[in-house]
């Protein structure tokens, strides 16, 4: 099984999950730079339920497009749990999205990346359904980690190298 | 050379134009979901010149993140000049890019892509250096042809095919 069937697997259970509630997702990405709702949209008939993204690479669009405070990025770094939040939390503020995920991270070697997910309760985002983690490894494997959810899985690997 | 070649090339070669200006670039997609932000994020160093980007894939998500008028979509469709225009204005009035590009398209058999380059003049974004074009294409020709650029090229190939 390739890499890319396991995405596609993933992204199709994903779908399945999301479907038969009703339910929207959408994706703030900061490292994996747009690969998450890639993903999300190479799957035929996402329009039903992933509503969109924002991909805040700088620090300056994770403030003007998810309402990051940029002191929360002073105190705790881009790549901490916080920052996380605060992305998965301005995103549910301004989309009718049900459910969101946030990556962020650096690439690279010495670079790592924490994902949060983060449910809607009522009309506002409370419920973390996951701990948000920390991991480090390159970029492509952030970005698979990512895609396939395996980011926020208890056991990751490090997986420095060149990028 | 392989299609990823052509695309690393193309990105290469944005890099090498922006970088000097100290310009940033920022995306806003509908269509292509992420993949013209994920091609800029794969070549190293693109925080020098990528701000950030938009993936609206929803019309919802177009008003919610990008503040498109919703009677604009009504009017002129969610894959016209007239919405693709306003995705990129209103990106460029809510990042500090000097430069952004908005995809809003369709995919499958029977659906198409716009693809709209705009630039910030001053503090206000105002010149369309690239008109908007109409294009007929499936899925993966849109997201090849709009991380390479070639969405806007004149002689656009209608690619009609199964999703």
């Amino acid at each position: 099984v390739s890499e890319s069937d396991d995405v596609r697997d993933l992204v199709a259970r994903l779908a399945d999950a999301l479907r038969p509630r009703r339910a929207m997702l959408a994706t703030a990405e900061s490292c994996t730079g747009g690969l998450v709702a890639a993903a999300c949209t190479s799957l035929a008939g996402s329009s039903d339920w992933f509503e969109g993204g924002v991909v805040s690479y700088s620090n300056a669009a994770k403030s003007e497009l998810l309402g990051v405070a940029p002191a929360l990025i002073d105190r705790h770094g881009a790549v901490s749990a916080e920052v996380a939040r605060a992305m998965a939390e301005g995103l549910l503020a301004r989309v009718p999205a049900s459910f969101a995920v946030a990556v962020t991270g650096i690439a690279g070697p010495g670079g790592g990346s924490i994902a949060s997910r983060w449910a809607r309760s009522g009309s506002r985002p409370l419920r973390d359904p996951a701990r948000a983690r920390r991991h480090c490894c390159k970029r492509a494997a952030i970005a698979r980690q990512s895609a396939t959810g395996r980011s926020s899985a208890p056991s990751s690997r490090c997986l420095h190298g060149s990028r």
